[in-house]
């Protein structure tokens, strides 16, 4: 395994009483634009690493050719990062067989629209930036609502847990009363359809927690950003670009809130630790 | 929790040296169009339910509007259901306030490639099966070798496991000997990468075994088949989709893989179970 795909981050981590500073690895998210016959088809959030078998499977399985003889050559952009050497490359450009036609258009014709943008993480926030402030919520948490959060979520969860197939994203006030919970088989879903109900009743989320069953990759705090919920919570581990996402709009992340502990990544002066 | 939302459909579970048929809940997965303006900005796979707080939400955190206020209206479009009343209503318009302009181009600029089509997931499958033929693998492999496969995969996982943010694919072959692993942000993407390594390799598939760490959604069903790989296995639940592709493209979809026990979906022909 590449040391490009995992790195070591600062965190505060809460364990039976006791709250200490260490290191924690966690498993690297970034963008790879992929363009064929030098025009941007996709981007992936993805981890770094073996980018020419990704380039390679996604063309096969989503249809960009038939075969993979008909691909000619992929590598990556370097000369389009910038700053130049700042970043790893994270575009590739797929170049098809002689005689092999790209039908742009009929790839195009069904599309996810997505935040990620550009050619690295960085950019990725910059963009997002552009319409989003950081958050000056000064609500905060005590520790014991916290970590009574998943009980509540899996209360609120009933008969859909059984399925074994959906992710379920909560939001809470900061005395930890659950005010809305929703399931769905994509985990951004589940977010998006607890804040639309939250546009369409007029509640605000600026002292909000957003929970989410799952872990937290860029879409999720890119997510929160844009609703200006302060606080989020997952129950299992976040991504590098989760991370730097959260500290560029001032969120306060929570991740592995399981089983009485948690770790905190970021803007921990929301969270009232016990003493 | 809708009914919409959750299926009763027919497997057969594996448990303790027993197998019988029995119904079991799948969770519902649809292919939701959002329009705005009349024009298509995004294909969402989403479980039915809350679509109106789900494209409000969609709108919001996906910067299409800046505040709720910018819209006007939010509804279904029944009138484009093919044939009108088969499948629920999979696409919903967005209308903007007044003044309030769409711009689609900045939103398109960065995109997601997604299979998912049209207004159904029979759609979908339909527009998969234009460009993939149904599965004509005789691949078999044996209940001993296919309940050994989730310690070999996690063996491969390694040191990555511990950033509990990430999703394995690995391909084996019949005898439950490991082709190769590889672990990624997103799910689609480490299938990719298996899938893309095996392209370069000129390794064929139609005798191989795809296991994933997770769930089983329409994306990874139809990944498999459009790259000839007969056997689909998943520690997590499947969806009502992944069941349909299965299905059509007769590919063996085995789920809940865990503690010796498993779930077989669809074609269990390719399943030797013991005496």
């Amino acid at each position: 395994m590449s040391l490009d795909s995992v790195r070591q981050v600062s965190i505060l981590k809460a364990r039976r009483g006791e709250v200490r500073e260490t290191l924690d690895w966690v498993v690297v998210e970034e963008p790879l634009e992929i363009r064929v016959q030098g025009e941007q088809l996709a981007v992936l959030m993805r981890t770094p690493g073996h980018d020419m078998e990704l380039a390679a499977g996604f063309c096969l399985t989503e249809g960009v050719v038939g075969r993979f003889a008909d691909i000619g050559a992929i590598r990556h952009c370097r000369e389009d990062r910038d700053p130049p050497d700042r970043e790893g490359p994270n575009a590739v450009d797929v170049t098809l067989a002689p005689g092999i036609a790209f039908d742009r258009d009929a790839l195009r014709r069904n599309l996810i629209a997505s935040a990620a943008c550009g050619l690295c993480g960085r950019a990725s926030i910059e963009a997002l930036s552009r319409r989003t402030p950081p958050s000056s919520s000064r609500a905060v948490v005590r520790q014991e609502v916290l970590v009574s959060l998943p009980a509540r979520l899996a209360e609120a969860q009933g008969m859909f847990e059984r399925t074994g197939a959906l992710h379920a994203a909560a939001l809470f006030d900061v005395d930890g009363r659950l005010v809305l919970a929703r399931e769905d088989v994509g985990r951004h879903n589940a977010v998006d359809k607890v804040v639309g109900r939250a546009a369409i009743e007029g509640w605000p989320l600026t002292d909000a927690i957003l929970m989410v069953s799952g872990r937290t990759s860029f879409e999720i705090l890119q997510k929160a950003a844009a609703a200006s919920i302060p606080i989020v919570c997952a129950v299992s581990g976040p991504t590098t670009l989760a991370i730097e996402t959260a500290r560029a709009f001032r969120l306060t992340l929570v991740n592995f809130l399981r089983d009485g502990g948690f770790n905190i990544a970021t803007c921990p002066e929301r969270i009232l630790l016990s003493a």
